[in-house]
C-alpha cells in the first residue's frame, strides 16, 4: 500500500459521479440521524460530483455486497461510511476488499500508530489480542487516510473486479461512521484526493440577513434564481435568512461572474444583510462593541435572561457585557429597576414608554454604554390587553433612545427568541446609524 | 378507490419487511437533512416491521423506477416520501402507479376539497388551471391518507404488476416530502393501516435520568442490555441521558416482563433518574414548584440569565418566576447585588462564598422562595486563578442554604449550559430533602 495518487489512480481519471452508502443498522432502526449522508452530499456537490443516488444498509455482508455492487456498477467513486470499527459487526472493509478482489495486509505504519495508543493509554497487551488490532489491516494497494480523530484510518482502493464494472477501474472509498471522525477525515484528507481527480470547483458566497421572509427575497430575486450557473438559492434558519450565490467553475477559470451576481443581491437587499462573512448576528455585534470598546447592560422581561445570554457564549463576552436584570414580575420592575408604578399603571408594562424606561434605567445602573430592553407578551394568552407575539424594544446609548414595536408569530420559544435577535439587529443599526 | 383496508388489502396479509425510499434532489444535493427516513425507520422499528435497506434518489423518472423495481423486489411495504407536490418535478405518484399498473383517477372527495380550499384562500380558477388540480389524481383502488397539514394526499396502493414481485401483490405507500406534513399523516392515519396488518407492537418505557454518564448507565445495565426482549438501550442528549426499555410482543399479551425490567433499572440507577414521563428537567422543576406555590429568582454569572431564560421557555412562567440578576462583572455583583468587596477579595467570585452570598441576596431582594446563584469559569481561559469549567451553584429557601461545587468540562456552551442544568437539578433535590 502507498501513500502516492498517482500509483493507484492515473492523473487523468476523472470523478464524474459518486454514490454514498451509510453503513450501520443504528441508521435502519432510524437510532441515529443520517448526518454523514448530508454532509458527504453537501461536500461531493460543491465538488461539481454528481450523485444520483444514496443508499443506508445494516451491517450484513449479503445485503451490503448487494447494496456496493449496485452502486459500483453505477458511479466512478463510492463512499461507505461506518463499519470500520474494532468490533465484529463492522464488516465494511473486508466485505468490499473481497468483493472488489483487494488482498488486505498489515500495515507497518497503522500497527506502530496502534501499539503507540496503546501503550500510551496504559493498555498492555502482548499477544496482539486487543480487537483494535483488526484496524491495521488495509488494502495492499490503496490509499490510506489517517483518522486523527479515532482508531479506524479511512482507505482508497481501486475496483479490481472486472465483472463488477465492465472494467471501468472505479474507486471505493471508506470512512469512519462516527460524524466528527468522518468529518475530520473528508475534510483534511479525502477532499484533497477528490479534487485533484475531478474537473469543477464551486465558490460559494452566503449573504446574511436578518428581518426578510423568504417570499420577500424570492421576489427580489426572481430572475436571478432562475439562472443555472451562478445559482441563487435562499436557506431559512431560525435565526437568519442566508443567502448563498454559487459558482460551478473550471479550476482556472475567474469569478468575475460570481461577484457580478453577489453585486445585484446585495443592490437589492442590502438593507437586510448584515454579514457576508461567517460571523452570526450576535457575533456582528459582539466584534462591532469590541472594536469601539463600549459596554452594554439588559432589562429583560419576557425574554427572561435569553438576550444577555446570547452574548455571553462568545469567549470574551465580560470585555462588553456588564450584566442585566431580568425583571419577569411587574413589581419586580419598579422595586428592583426603578420602573415608576404610576408608568406602569398608565402605559401597562408592555408598552413604548416601559421599554424606554427599562433601557434607560439599565443604562444608568449598570454604567454601560448600552442599554437594551425587551418587554412584551411572549403567550400563549392575551395579558393585560396586549395580544400575543406584541414585544418593544428599545436601545438607550449616550446619545439617544430608540424603541420599535415588533408583532412576532409563532410559539413562545420563537417569539422570545425572534425578540432577541431583533434587540441585536436594532442594536447593530443603532452603531451604523450613530 | 376507496378508503376500506378490507377491500384493497386482504385481512390476513402480514406486513414483515418494509424499504424507504425519499425522494428529493435536495436530498442529493445535501440541501436538508433527511429526517423523513430517519422518523419512519424509527417508527417501523417500533411496530416490529424490518427494515432491511434505504435508498434515496433524485426527481427523475428513469432513476426512481431503477429504485422502486429494487425496493418492490425485496419488500412487503415500500414508503416513498416526497415528490407528490403539485409541480412538474413532482412525479413520485404517476410514476409509481405507472410501475405497478394502478390507473389514476380524479378523486371526487380530494376535487371538493382542493375546491374548498382555493375558494377559501380567495383564488378563482374557472378553468382548472391551477397546478394543484393535478392532486386530485389518485389510485384508482387505493387507501387516500388525508393530508391534514397540506394539499398533496397520501395513498396506499397495491403492486399489480406481477413481473415485478413474483405475484407477491405487495405495497406501496406514498408520504408527502414536507417532514411536518409526513409525520402527521403516518402518526394519524398511516400507522394505523400498518399496525392491522402487522403481528408485533412495541411498548416503550422511557426513564429519564441526569448526571449520570453513559458508562456508568452501561455498567449497571451490562446483564440487562444484553437481552434481545426486553431491550435496554441509554441515549445520551445535551441535557439528559434517556434509558428505553422497549418490549416487542404479540398485540395480545401482556407487558410484565417490560414492568419487571424498568423496576430493574430503577432499583440500579433510581437516584439519577428524574422522570418515567414526557417532562424535561426543568419542566419538571416548574410542575413541582406549580404544585408548591413557589417562586424562585436567580442571581447569575457566567450563565448570564441562560438559567432564568430556560424556566420562562414554559407558558405559566410568571406564577413561579419572579426575575433575576445577571452580574457578570464582579463591580456589579458588589453594586447592584450588594456582595461584599471584601468576600470577593479574600475568596474571589468563583468561589463557594461567592456563590451563597449571590443567592441569599437575589432570594432577599426579590422576595422569593428560592435563590438560585451560578457563578464559575466557563473558559476558554483559567480566569482569577479558578480552572475553565469551575462552577458553583447555590440554593437559599426559607429554611437553608445549599452550595455545591462542579468541574464541568466542554466548551464555552456546553458548560454553560451543564450549569444550568445542574442548578434545576440541584434545586429538584432541595425539593425531596425539604
Amino acid at each position: 500500500m502507498n501513500n502516492d495518487n498517482e500509483l493507484l489512480v492515473d492523473k487523468d481519471f476523472k470523478i464524474e459521479t459518486a454514490e454514498i452508502i451509510t453503513v450501520g443498522t443504528e441508521i435502519l432502526l432510524g437510532q441515529v440521524l443520517n448526518s454523514n449522508a448530508q454532509y458527504l452530499a453537501r461536500k461531493l456537490s460543491n465538488l461539481g460530483i454528481n450523485c444520483y443516488f444514496q443508499q443506508s444498509v445494516g451491517d450484513n455482508e449479503i445485503r451490503l455486497i448487494e447494496t456496493l455492487k449496485l452502486a459500483l456498477s453505477r458511479a466512478d467513486l463510492v463512499i461507505i461510511t461506518g463499519g470500520l470499527g474494532p468490533t465484529a459487526d463492522d464488516i465494511s472493509l473486508e466485505v468490499a476488499s473481497k468483493l472488489t478482489n483487494n488482498k488486505l495486509v498489515i500495515s507497518e505504519s497503522e500497527l506502530e500508530k496502534l501499539n503507540y495508543y496503546l501503550e500510551s493509554n496504559g493498555i498492555i497487551d502482548i499477544d496482539n489480542k486487543n480487537l483494535n488490532y483488526k484496524q491495521v489491516y488495509v488494502p495492499e494497494e490503496s490509499i490510506i487516510l489517517p483518522n486523527d480523530k479515532g482508531t479506524a484510518p479511512g482507505v482508497i482502493m481501486k475496483n479490481k473486479n472486472a465483472d463488477l464494472a465492465a472494467g471501468a477501474n472505479n474507486l471505493i472509498m471508506l470512512l469512519p461512521g462516527p460524524p466528527k471522525e468522518n468529518t475530520f477525515m473528508f475534510e483534511n484528507y479525502a477532499e484533497k484526493f477528490i479534487k485533484e481527480h475531478s474537473e469543477y470547483d464551486i465558490e460559494n458566497v452566503y449573504l446574511r440577513a436578518f428581518g426578510l421572509s423568504e417570499s420577500v427575497a424570492f421576489l427580489a430575486l426572481e430572475d436571478i434564481s432562475t439562472k443555472q450557473n451562478p445559482s441563487v438559492a435562499t436557506y431559512v434558519f431560525p435565526d437568519e435568512l442566508v443567502i448563498r450565490v454559487s459558482y460551478k467553475h473550471k479550476r482556472t477559470s475567474d469569478l468575475q461572474e460570481l461577484y457580478d451576481t453577489v453585486k445585484i443581491v446585495e443592490s437589492r437587499l442590502g438593507n437586510y444583510i448584515f454579514s457576508k462573512d461567517s460571523y452570526n448576528l450576535v457575533e456582528t455585534v459582539f466584534n462591532k462593541l469590541m472594536e469601539n470598546k463600549q459596554t452594554i447592560a439588559f432589562a429583560e422581561s419576557c425574554t427572561a435572561g435569553l438576550a444577555s445570554s446570547k452574548i455571553a457564549d462568545i469567549s470574551g463576552a465580560s470585555e462588553v457585557l456588564l450584566g442585566g436584570m431580568v425583571t419577569y414580575n411587574n413589581d419586580i420592575k419598579v422595586r428592583m429597576l426603578g420602573i415608576p408604578e404610576s408608568l406602569i399603571a398608565e402605559h401597562g408594562a408592555v408598552s413604548n414608554e416601559a421599554a424606554l424606561a427599562m433601557s434607560t434605567n439599565a443604562k444608568l445602573r449598570f454604567n454601560s454604554d448600552f442599554g437594551i430592553a425587551i418587554t412584551g407578551n411572549a403567550g400563549p394568552n392575551p395579558s393585560e390587553g396586549k395580544e400575543v407575539g406584541l414585544v418593544y424594544i428599545a436601545i438607550s446609548s449616550r446619545h439617544k433612545d430608540i424603541v420599535e414595536e415588533f408583532k412576532f408569530t409563532g410559539d413562545r420559544q420563537k417569539i422570545r427568541n425572534k425578540a432577541c435577535q431583533s434587540a441585536y439587529y436594532l442594536l447593530l443599526k443603532s452603531f451604523l446609524e450613530d
